[in-house]
């Protein structure tokens, strides 16, 4: 019998594709390829945009806003701040990932600004960016987590995400080996994946945009379309790996974005493995 | 017997190859790596340069000028604008993908001036796009075409590239399930293509950087130089399906760089399907 | 027996992936995921920033910048120099790629600035580019090298590897069809590498990234570190050339990230071809 929460979170694939929700990201220029791609794959339709002359016009027309700080400049945080604004006018959600928070005061401020004059629907990163903004002391190694950040184990990472949730407000997600999604009040641990997504570039950053694509077909649980985002990664990183592992890591890349394409939520029920827990 | 319209086009790949042209490409950072890969694939030389500061001397060693709005911000616009009539005095060819028109006023007015003071060769977009630019009522879906103006016929749009062709004084290129291109007397309808492209962000862009290759060989013809880049893209399309069609999106996308980088005049020739008619 | 300058380099191989430095890219958006993806490959921790308020946060916690003017513009040319004067500071190398330099003002004077003003360890480039900073006459044809210049013999190459060396103090390398790397001593010419590699965008940038791992990873061989990267990428490019030659360019591109994800010290010595002078 298939856990409720993968249940919820797996039917809202055929919401995706049944919608196709336009999905505005104001992302890197590193990933940005990868992640229209990955939209395009799970059924929703992107659009990136990042001049603060047009993301207002463009997020009006969108059904969820991606903010990803992997590259940012003084032009794109104006833009992400504007279009995050208009966004909550909207009742339109937002996804924020906080990339490499820790690793430069240029970073911290952005993200802080953006979690001061934005509501969040769903924050994701990994441990190091999570225990960052939590206030608590962090070890980013640039874009990735700390080696020391990694090795404190799944229990302590619950407890960030589900204070942080509370005191954001918001669904917090931390990806890694394990991944935790906090709502504040039901905390749960998914254990898909592999290790290989480590080694492709914007892992994260696709997951991010997936979560976007699924928050953009269902608004109203931003705690199952977090899930719905890191369990198609998780389970298509496991399907490009069997598939790709032995190849090398360009053709588990691209092996990603077709167990992506190739998704259905039957799939997403059979390879989950959660572990729930009321806080 | 070999169709003329597509004996002229499909001779222009050898033409490309012989020539190797130089083509300068001011577009955007999503879909750039692919346009880049898929113009040395069929023969030319890329270079992507988009600072004020050098776009006049960048274009004045090329030998076509892409303008892609994708990704659009002041300081592009206005290298766009310096590029475009840089090479308008060289004679060198210019060629106007206006990605997501209709979608922001930022992008229509940005299309609007740069149609009012460039002197466009070839004009190429999506149902939506064209309509707009048209001043026809349009439904843009971001930066896809609407769903409501993907069911007008290819008799609408026939009709729609004739006349904007017509107004503009330059070819005009509808892509999508038929491809319709207008020299605002002979008008063509090509039937080739995969419905899998759709699957694949920048096949759109990647079309408009294959036209700028075909015009960068044979600037004097761009009306071939249109039908052959189209020709290329859809039958890139078919042939990359049947190889990886079942794998998904990600090795369909990289199937279709290779399949370009195999790519000669009499495979052009041989899966051609063509319509032509006089206007 | 292996030859002694290529058995140092290889040895590279298992520093790089012992201590996977973090390698600050200042780079382009054209080719910007594929140096990602391949510096993680090889084993390094990549991280992309270019805004004037962090570059030099982010160069302070980085083992090695790479810094490549593929396309650039103001912002990102003042960031070039704050990163390049910090890492100087900080005593972390600084690698320089000179991508398009000579054919635009903007490139010409933005490569002098950096070489006047940041001591480079390491500049890579192809025949063209380098001939342009030694101030003799050349040919380029954008971002590639010109095909007078590429006539040019492999003992001009080595003459001019050779002087520039002497007058930058750096690492000079040259990479095409033969590559030349001299330290104004001692100058090697390796013979490894295909002909398709130059039928992928960035082929020459991810050199440059890869040359930036090794520095990480050996700060004080910066002769070797560079050996090590073009033999990486050489190889690389034969292996994937084994496997996907046939299938096109799209593919042979991700066989390149596969073959540097499973690639030994082992293979890098069995396959190296490398003459070696003394000047």
């Amino acid at each position: 019998m298939v856990n409720s929460t993968i249940k919820k979170a797996a039917d809202l694939l055929d919401k995706v594709r049944d919608k196709s929700p336009l999905v505005h990201n104001i992302t890197n220029y590193v990933t940005v390829n990868d992640c229209a791609n990955i939209l395009i794959a799970i059924g929703a339709s992107p659009i990136m945009a990042d001049d603060v002359r047009e993301v207002s016009d463009i997020v009006s027309i969108a059904s969820a806003l991606v903010i990803n700080i992997g590259t940012l400049n003084d032009r794109t945080v104006e833009s992400m701040l504007i279009a995050g604004k208009r966004a909550n006018e909207l009742n339109i959600p937002v996804i924020l990932d906080p990339v490499g928070v820790g690793a430069s005061n240029f970073r911290n401020s952005t993200a802080k600004t953006i979690l001061d004059n934005v509501k969040i629907s769903v924050l994701r990163g990994n441990i190091s960016e999570i225990k960052f903004i939590s206030g608590l002391k962090s070890y980013t190694k640039g874009v990735d987590a700390g080696e020391s950040d990694l090795n404190s184990g799944s229990k302590e990472s619950e407890t960030i995400a589900y204070n942080l949730s509370k005191t954001l407000g918001c669904i917090v997600a931390i990806t890694g080996v394990s991944d935790v999604i906090s709502d504040g009040n039901k905390t749960v641990v998914l254990n898909n994946g592999n290790k290989m997504l480590s080694k492709v570039t914007g892992s994260g950053c696709m997951t991010t945009a997936l979560i976007g694509a699924y928050l953009g077909a269902a608004s109203e649980d931003p705690f199952s379309a977090a899930v719905a985002g890191i369990l198609t990664m998780s389970i298509a990183g496991e399907i490009s790996f069997e598939k790709n592992g032995k190849k090398g890591t360009g053709n588990f890349h691209i092996g990603i974005i077709d167990a992506v394409s190739n998704m259905t939520s039957m799939m997403l029920k059979r390879r989950a493995k959660i572990q729930e827990e009321k806080n």
